[in-house]
């Protein structure tokens, strides 16, 4: 490994140019917005596709409609290497979430081609389509497809803005949703010798910590409820004095003061857990500053590295609804959670990458994903799988989202040796 | 008084069916939907009129777009009696509110017409528009015009749903919005011996002690927040800890609770205090239950039927958001509020209005506003006002809101007493 030399500057330049096309493909507003299964998701893979086979790589689409760049490896018959990570976003996020890990397997891939270097496994590089759950809800809808883990349930979840199943958008984009439920993966598990997914941090702990390089050492799990209903009973404000009052909004408020109080508790106790309500409102079509609100909805997810804990901790907050409804004569309606299970990287894939960050004296540190990934998937389906990060700034999630591309070389080099070594 | 019979059964027909006009102008899902200055109000004011015309009851509008339907009175030299409620109604809301009051004072006529009976004074009921903050954040914006007191300001308060303001709604609805702020009331409160306005009660009150007829003593005041905005940070849900975190939502949820705990307070120091928090949302365009919320809106109002009250809980909300703002990273941005002032009903009236229901052996409570009412405006101009309550049913402010017909003749029987009584 040590004799690799790093990524010239050139690919620096690569990189920026790949960034910068496809954030003009999905500009929205200060971020990017690139829907799962959406029809800006479709033309990024295109252009993506476009860059692939100009260098001479093989690309083409699976049933889940992702995109697959292939640069054959001097050992075909050898199980091969997969670099992934997804090509959507949240509604006006930041461009690098997700497309970084592309762009670096991408680049990786064109500098085997330039450079007439073919690893010795084939080197796959898989665009996802729709990672992110702000959408339909559920992650990982792409890499779940491709491992046959997608449901008939999961292609009837509604788009958060049309309402149109998952199902019409799947087709729209030319994949086959027929196929993705009969349980069978696209691809075997077996004929993967690693999954490798670089990734921004989106978080502040390398940027606080000054590393730019993050080695995973597991992915949390999480609970999701799109949207759990509390009712109550609509009035006049002045009218109905405080003991008679069935406040829907004073109820919800109670509900999540209490379960913040519940967090801190039980990260005293030592439980890794995150909890949080992104969506709140009353119903839009009745609401007045002058009425008692009889209707609240609100998103409630739980993250977290224990599959114990997030199962504890969805307990505790049915018991809290309960309680409040008990005490406040409201009720709240749940819908169907969705669950993900935490994942483990492989130990060995963890080490290699550990070895090369410091032949490199590159400063990194090992670090839980506070976020999911598809690389939980491949974990899950018994594939080895590991994960680089790259320190950025400003958070993740939102417009504001930066990136070093110094900090981006750094991990793509990473990557890149780990691709030639395993 | 004795001897003025009551009603006879014909009357309530007339009122049912002037009320199932209203309802079928205005129907939107189970309840109904009558926007302040906006067409359907306009239609109902319409409506109204030609059944007054063709009871041969004279009918004209005020240059703010109110109707006027009058009965000239034996000594028409003498300052008149005036009957009021809004035409108006919250978004779904429910086909009594305000209109009860229209048609009450609208039978009353008819009976004087058709009995050829003119009372002493000249009686005018008014159909105001636009009494409900719902549309404009702002409450009795027609007889608040009337009487002189609508400013700049409010004709540029916009629409809740368009964005538009007061003053191109007003225009359309055939109102003259720069004669109205010039500070002069468009009639002489001296002009006015008496403001009687009969309203359904809107609350529980009335309905659990068992009697039909409320007589009120005073109108509580309020102040509204139609949209504070709390500004966290937002992010991705997974990648940042607790500690690290500007989450919107909690900090909201955390100062709600601690504004109904302090509302808990005040009621047991024997304050008068409802408060109520009708609007809550995140920000629709950027949510998701993947991402922390980077901001919450909401309204919030109180109301009291002292001044004194209403101010010191308006700082001690302030004092909430400060010290929630300091310890959690966000901020709140606070609209203009608006205020309105309580109001003391005129204890002459009040003795006559008791007078009138114990000769009739009407049971009926004497009992204080928590809503607010175009009456709070005459009393604070030095009109002498009352108002009588019908007991209702199933609230307000909600489209299942109802009221007995029985009810409602007693109601106009004691105004109707009234009026000839003044």
């Amino acid at each position: 490994m040590g004799s690799l030399p790093s990524f010239d500057a050139g690919y620096a330049g690569i990189a920026s140019a790949l960034f910068d096309q496809v954030r003009a493909l999905s500009r929205d507003g200060p971020g990017v917005t690139r829907a799962s299964y959406g029809d800006v998701e479709t033309r990024v893979l295109a252009r993506l596709a476009r860059t692939a086979a100009a260098e001479g790589i093989a690309t083409s689409y699976d049933a889940a409609g992702n995109l697959w760049m292939t640069v054959p490896g001097r050992a075909p018959e050898r199980p091969g290497v997969i670099a992934g990570s997804h090509a959507d976003s949240v509604p006006r996020g930041g461009n690098y979430d997700g497309l970084a890990g592309i762009v670096a397997g991408l680049v990786c891939a064109i500098r085997m081609c330039r450079e007439r270097a073919p690893p010795e496994r084939t080197f796959t590089t898989v665009a996802f389509r729709g990672e992110e759950s702000a959408w339909f809800g559920k992650p990982y809808l792409g890499s779940a497809a491709l491992l046959g883990k997608l449901t008939d349930r999961d292609l009837a979840l509604k788009h958060r803005d049309t309402g149109y199943p998952l199902r019409f958008y799947m087709r729209e984009a030319g994949a086959d949703p027929q196929r993705l439920v009969r349980g069978e993966p696209l691809v075997e598990p077996r004929s993967i010798a690693a999954y490798l997914e670089l990734h921004i941090e989106q978080g502040p702990v390398l940027e606080d910590a000054d590393r730019p390089i993050g080695i995973v050492t597991g992915i949390r799990g999480n609970f999701r409820h799109r949207a759990i209903r509390c009712i109550g009973t609509a009035g006049h404000s002045g009218a109905v004095p405080k003991r008679m009052r069935q406040d829907a909004v004073f109820a919800v408020a109670d509900l999540l003061s209490r379960i913040e109080e519940a967090w801190d508790e039980w990260l005293l106790n030592g439980h890794d857990l995150v909890v949080t309500s992104g969506v709140l409102h009353t119903n839009a079509d009745t609401h007045a500053p002058s009425i008692i609100p009889g209707e609240v909805w609100f998103s409630l997810e739980a993250r977290s590295g224990s599959q114990e804990t997030l199962d504890g901790f969805h307990r505790a907050i049915a018991a809290e609804c309960e309680s409040i409804g008990a005490a406040r004569g409201v009720r709240f309606e749940f819908d169907q959670p969705i669950f993900s299970a935490p994942a483990t990287m492989d130990g060995a894939l963890v080490e290699l990458l550990a070895g090369i960050c410091a032949e490199r004296k590159l400063a990194y540190m090992r670090v839980p994903s506070g976020a999911g990934h598809d690389a939980a998937h491949f974990a899950n389906a018994g594939v080895p799988a590991a994960m680089v990060f790259v320190r950025n700034q400003r958070g993740s999630h939102n417009p504001d989202e930066s990136m070093l591309i110094e900090d981006f070389m750094l991990g793509t080099d990473v990557l890149y040796a780990a691709v030639r070594a395993i």
